[in-house]
């Protein structure tokens, strides 16, 4: 089972007020690329996979899904889910995705933004996703990148001309990542970019898009400080389609 | 153009006293992984992009491969590679990957080992691997992993427990990477991962795996200078297979 840090009243106070989310989907600087990789949504039943306080939830169904689950484990995110939407066709669901069983066929679109870095079993997880799909339908999430991830003490360290650098170390000893952020010991699982890849291609994918989340020039000049996220890649965005099990 | 830096005495000689120069393709840790990565030989048109010495070539043959043609920048590496073989079924050919245009539909097999790195313009490799395949035709290819080369100084430093780690900088600005290797001012070019599978996936290719070499428990066992390579990949390991362009 997924560690339930998002009720943990500390981190949860600290959490809710990042930008995105106080202001929403626009403040998360990854939104454009992620809203690049997603398929038309008109007419679409769509997934919400950690699904927070709905902001995705809510954007899909103004874009034209026809309906919209958004599950997440955390009692805090989906109570303020509920209560920010009086849509029914947008449902929420307290779920684990370490053990979350979808309909078979019943999606169009599976989303999910920063969540699954937070599921052991992704092998398992991609199976699920890929049964709940209908043919040719689409996964688009995002994860925290394992550069990010895999470090011992992930934070950053400055090279021989103070450059900000990032260290890497353990890359290839996946599992348990412990790291202390709005609350101590939030647990997460490392995995190499080549086991997300691969793990998607066995369950059934095919990747169409494989993206290292980096900000543009103009990004960077509206907000200096993610010049840094240059120097290494915080988050990975995916989109594939699902096809036939190998 | 590529720089020619094979071609240059310093690194030539140095180079050449690899074990895998030396011993072939059993002295190349990733080697195993790189052969359960490729499709059967029997009857398959090989071509071998940056072939060095030709180990892989003549070991392709003896796969059952009915021709390979190796194509390597340095006079050297194709001079010693043309007398390690009397095989008329094995060609060599002295060209530049930046400027190599191959025959159209005439491989089944494009096999490349840490070369790719070397060539500025990902793209137009691509869109010429995609041609000169046969429908359905495989690309397997290996190349130094963005991880390893992305940072101003590419070089072990320690963690603040003493473990090895390594620096991550300049991660999404592509391009140019000087490094001291055997010569200075080797000239390689920094991609992300990202852009490494979207340009395939663009130019009408399915990956169908993709690895990040990590030694296996008895190859340190056998190997333990070996085992530092769990801390971050060097090499990125790509089994690619042509579909349509879209």
């Amino acid at each position: 089972m997924a560690q339930n840090i998002y009720d943990n009243p500390d981190f949860f106070s600290g959490y809710s007020q990042l930008p995105r989310q106080v202001h929403g989907l626009e403040a998360a600087p990854e939104w454009p690329a992620i809203r690049a990789m997603l398929p038309e949504l008109t007419g679409k039943h769509v997934a919400d996979l950690g699904c927070g306080f709905g902001w995705a939830s809510r954007w899909m169904r103004a874009q034209g899904a026809v309906s919209v689950l958004g599950v997440d484990l955390s009692q805090n995110m989906i109570a303020r889910a509920k209560a920010d939407t009086s849509d029914p066709t947008i449902e929420y669901l307290i779920a684990d995705l370490a053990t979350l069983e979808l309909p078979e066929a019943a999606f169009n679109l599976v989303y999910s933004a920063l969540s699954f870095h937070y599921v052991a079993d992704f092998q398992r997880l991609t199976r699920m996703i890929h049964k709940a799909l209908v043919p040719a339908g689409d996964l688009v999430f995002t994860a925290e990148h394992p550069i990010f991830m895999a470090a011992a003490h992930p934070h950053w360290i400055t090279d021989e001309d103070g450059r900000k650098t990032w260290p890497v170390n353990r890359y290839s000893l996946e599992g348990e990542r412990r790291t202390d952020w709005f609350a101590k010991g939030v647990l997460k699982y490392h995995r190499t970019l080549g086991t997300t890849l691969t793990t998607l291609i066995d369950a059934g994918f095919e990747s169409r898009r494989v993206e290292e989340f980096a900000p543009t020039r103009e990004q960077i000049e509206r907000l200096p400080e993610l010049a840094e996220e240059l120097e290494r890649p915080m988050m990975l965005l995916v989109s594939a389609r699902k096809t036939e099990r190998r």
